[in-house]
């Protein structure tokens, strides 16, 4: 069977991202990185590759199934929208730029043209002005796929740990009352089953995160953890999850911790991501699970301040480009684990 | 000028102090600690030392003073209370020894005869039964020193990080209620000071760690960072100290944000704990600042699961007792930085 090339976006062009999707491309022997192409930027890129010293060559394909064969000598970069952009100065035209790749980019793998999407960083707020009305691109890719925005899970990846934000960009005020039997419910089943499908985990661990310090010490400190959350993985370990928890959130990502489980299930953001940062030396990534298609990101912004210097660090695109591969082959069953 | 020996309390017998007590006096000369001794328990600490396969030498005295000499070839262990347990069965004979003990640790440290208090850990709800009316041994300390609970500010240092939760023990949905300028500019003003004071950097930097996720992203998800958190910092920035933020919390514990700051303030216990534990090797500290005795501890409970197994790790006790070491050495005008 053949494997399609992956989809990447080219991100915010003033940003990061057109620099870095070059750079895991010029490393991509060492790197052993799957066959991927661009959806448009070929001057972008070119320029982008320029600021790190390096003359990229581009080559413009007109269908996805060409980059099969380009992909080792030249970054083949599908025809159509590109321009040119000043590293750092974000624009009308470059957020235009961003959301036409992104929307190609999706739609091609919606329609199984290419086997994953990889996006790279875009700025939400400017994006917004030029008409995208999602609150961030997993939505995105989840109303592309006609999935309701619930249905898509956020998942970071870091080499030595993986976890999942339950609520995710909310005021810590509001977290508490989010925290509900239906919410966990979701996107623990969610999770488990992505683990095992793009993952190649055959029994996942969960280990879900108190909301309170302590896990609440016996409610003194609390009630939601004895309330809602407890009896909730009750529930859920019932139907055959391997999940345990509420675990006391400061002693969960501790070097020893981690080894007991494939996923940490987070109450909000920063439980989630502060562990995974902390680290992650630069190489984290952006999973969204649930969906009929593959997509993963680097975690990491635009990063605007520091384009167009050679400053980034291409860890998390090349580890995003690298998972999503390896996920779209378990889905088709060319991997064995 | 004469440097005074640290006093070391015992901690919960049934837990894992008194094995890890033995093992720092038994790895002193490798380590370099400074002279301590242990307040009561030479039964108990014998009792300990074998289930490590160590035959302890121990040395009962009647005054810490005599400690100085003979901390080179016996334990100084403090004529008075003991008893005999089994490690991991908690006892309420137990826990009036580990009062009994800190008592009279932290009554000679106040009265100068020790240098600093050390502090194993102790089961708080088990002390509570025999009359210990503190939330925390913290607590205990400042109520000794006539110091209001305020007052004593909990930082944890790690090798790498050292971080103090400017609210520790309540309910994530009362954070937010609890973070107002006046909590924030007193821990901030006693951990510049103590920085300066207890660990010789001349101009300590404080990173201050939004509440909020993305600091609220301009209120959107929160309006705490901006109303309340940000106008504070500047006040304090006004008077002279080095203090930064709000700062999105999940960047500010990657290695390279790391780099920008010597301590930071973190909103609630886990934001404090998770990246500190993640990051810290089995070596974790706490540390009491703004009293006037130095107090630490290490960053870890009881452990009545693996009391007397060989098991527990002993770099955190070996670090606390060198750091308490160190602050009274920089009190005292011994140490240069």
């Amino acid at each position: 069977m053949e494997f399609p090339p992956l989809a990447v976006s080219l991100g915010d062009p003033a940003g990061v991202g057109p620099e870095l999707i070059a750079e895991a491309w010029a490393r991509r022997e060492a790197e052993e990185l799957p066959p991927f192409f661009v959806a448009g930027g070929a001057d972008i890129l070119r320029s982008a590759a320029r600021t790190r010293g390096r003359e990229l060559p581009v080559i413009e394909i007109f269908h996805p199934a060409e980059a099969l064969e380009l992909f080792g000598h030249a970054l083949p970069v599908l025809a159509g929208a590109d321009g040119l952009c000043t590293p750092g100065q974000p624009s009308r035209e470059g957020a235009e730029l961003a959301l036409a790749s992104l929307t190609e980019a999706t739609e091609l793998v919606c329609a199984g043209e290419a086997a994953a999407l990889v996006t790279a960083p875009i700025a939400k707020a400017r994006l917004a002005e030029v008409g995208f009305d999602h609150p961030g691109q997993t939505e995105f890719v989840a109303a592309a796929c006609s999935y309701a925005p619930g249905d898509a899970v956020m998942m970071l990846a870091g080499p030595q740990l993986r976890t999942v934000p339950l609520t995710v960009h909310v005021a810590l005020k509001d977290v508490p009352g989010l925290i509900t039997p239906a919410l966990i419910q979701r996107k623990a089943r969610i999770v488990a089953s992505a683990l095992y499908r793009d993952f190649g985990i055959a029994s996942p661990r969960l280990a879900v995160a108190a909301l309170n310090p302590h896990a609440g010490e016996d409610g003194r400190m609390g009630r939601e953890d004895i309330d809602i959350v407890a009896p909730t993985i009750a529930a859920l370990a019932a139907e055959g999850i391997a999940i345990t928890g509420p675990h006391a959130a400061d002693g969960l990502f501790t070097a020893h911790a981690r080894e007991s489980y494939d996923v940490a299930l987070c109450m909000y953001h920063d439980q989630a991501l502060i562990p995974l940062k902390a680290l992650a030396f630069d190489n984290g990534v952006n999973v969204t699970l649930g969906l009929p298609v593959v997509r993963t990101s680097p975690d990491h912004g635009t990063a605007f301040a520091i384009a167009g210097q050679n400053l980034a660090n291409p860890g998390a695109t090349i580890a995003a480009i690298r998972m999503a591969g390896e996920c779209a082959a378990r889905r088709l069953g060319l991997l064995d684990d």
